[in-house]
């Protein structure tokens, strides 16, 4: 099956001619190609940011998906661009670290450094590679062409530092990864670290701390929370994340990614 | 027919994962149906301001076109989700009063409450319930799936309390309901109430007033006014509207939603 | 072959309802039809920097496809509708100088002015034209209607007074035309009138002046810069930009569109 879907993160903005330039490319080369917007509004160069938006959700997307990821703080500084095929994805970026959290837990069939020129819309020194290098490559793979034709095989890509979430008898430290629109804090501390196991029966025996304030309130859902402090639970994504009920965690605690979590557990 | 458009309309801002995973659900779903954003900006949690969005755009859409509105304060909280099949559209929306203006002029043909897992993502409590049971419903309404298989009949839903513009003799009370990107204040008063009938005959018969400032220039279009002093207007909506040329209404006047408007007929 | 892509470009924010009021009559008569947006935060009432970011992105298209650009401070002022058919485009304005440096380049095969009202949604004078007018009319056109039956072809349309840059045999004296997202200056100053010709030979021999602040460093590329005092360079417009590494020239050298900028060629 031809993937067919590509799938858009940048740090670009919607105000530029920036974004519609790369869907314009991409409909030119294939208009059957169906695009999707992930975001555009990344932090501008944040690729840690851009990490973990993308990993956050591609794997909700259908098979074959082309991800065509591009913050790029390096552009045109001799970086790569590389090409991952996963066992169900295909994975575009510059090669800074922007696939790591992606590619954690996708296994990878082949990684190509893209240099292909012949598959570019110029050969000559551009500023602007995700239109003229990386939104074409994106294009011709809906069109069936395979990875081997766009580059050769490389060894490795550069990874982000990311710091895992530490476990001892007694409690687990981490960090703040992400600040979502609404201000809730997530963190790197997944649910499947909990000593308890089962969700329900965790409630109440435990304690996280980020900077000087202590919550004690672990729930499952927002909705068994009336008033306006602090709590936490797990979300969606199956990471433990801080939250203020209709407002905002990180306003209200003034913390931001980054910031060290540490979880107690009381027995 | 099938349903083939899904329109979504949110208050998940465009910077995170939660957009791009409602439409990765969906075309893992069925990659034919055809998704259009309304707007997902909608302010944190207004449900009024999402419930006028909705009622202002909805009647443009093809046929058949499923509405996929999520502004939902209350999460996870016990709240249904419903699932209205009108007459020309189907709805889907936490029931908490967001869908109240648009089937205020649409014929229901069956309300129902969604709660039958099978086809959800998961059957696990989440706190993404758009991503995890309401998309993949609007999702499976595509493919032809009928709103009974969904879940059981309900005889009610939410509705906001809307307060209606009062008609006396000599003048229309109402209040601003909506204050759009431009800073334009709408109001709750249709034109439809006017007592002169006709739009270009009722022209400086009629003073408006919001706070303390009083108006006395009512217009067809914005084109007859050349200064900066605040004039009002029917819209495109048939509501009356408070403008100020290539400014902001809201900004010149200090004027919100649920501000007070009073028309007076001079005679 | 019938155009199939439709391009939005517009001032009108996606927090309301305008947006989406045009998809929506869009889908309703061409259901076939693919909306791609270009963007819709220009500026309120900006109709030179639509023109410039349509200028930067419609060439990326493919043939046939419709613009529709909608940024109107004299909507249903008198102001004519004009629809362009080009030789690989057509365009949908009102006749306010919009289309300006989109037709400086393509040739114009004919220009019409659209006032046919059975193909808009309504014959009453509106506020709303880009939904009632203009996204009929491009939809119509997406589905093979010719330009003439729109309406009567025009000699002229507005155009923009654009200073054009002044060249002698020491330097260029142009200005800047457009911030971008990331606080880079393009200017309007095009390489094509350097004298040097060849990008890499012209380093180090000139210098730009904006403002008060003079800089010397003219790159190839942001990568050859690893500090962040500005620079120049030719971006991928072919026109010279002002940036500064990972940082916002604008706001570096406090400058914004309309300001002067020459470049001396030292030889």
């Amino acid at each position: 099956m031809k993937p067919r879907f590509i799938a858009l993160l940048t740090d670009f903005g919607e105000k530029d001619f920036f974004v519609p330039s790369l869907k314009a490319v991409i409909a030119g080369i294939n208009p059957e190609a169906r695009v999707v917007d992930i975001t555009h509004e990344v932090p501008s160069f944040d690729v840690r940011a851009a990490s973990f938006i993308l990993a956050s959700c591609y794997a909700y997307f259908p098979k074959e998906t082309v991800f065509l990821a591009v913050v790029d703080p390096g552009v045109a500084s001799g970086r790569k661009i590389i090409l991952a095929k996963a066992k169900r994805y295909f994975f575009i970026a510059p090669d800074n670290g922007l696939l790591t959290l992606a590619l954690k837990r996708e296994e990878i069939a082949t990684l190509r450094e893209v240099n292909q020129s012949r598959f570019w819309l110029t050969e000559e020194t551009t500023t602007f590679e995700a239109r003229d290098r990386m939104a074409p490559v994106a294009a011709w793979l809906t069109h069936g062409i395979a990875p081997e034709e766009f580059g050769p095989e490389v060894k490795t890509y550069r990874r982000l530092k990311i710091r895992e979430p530490v476990l001892s008898r007694q409690e687990i430290v981490g960090e703040v990864l992400y600040r979502d629109k609404f201000g809730n804090l997530m963190t790197n501390i997944p649910f499947s670290l909990f000593p308890s196991g089962k969700l329900s029966k965790s409630k109440q025996e435990m304690v996280l701390h980020l900077g000087r304030t202590r919550i004690d309130r672990f729930v499952v859902s927002y909705a068994e929370v009336k008033d306006k402090r602090p709590f936490f639970l797990v979300n969606s994504q199956g990471l433990v994340e801080v939250a203020v009920r209709e407002g905002s965690a990180a306003a209200a605690l003034r913390a931001k990614p980054g910031d060290p979590i540490r979880i107690r557990f009381e027995r």
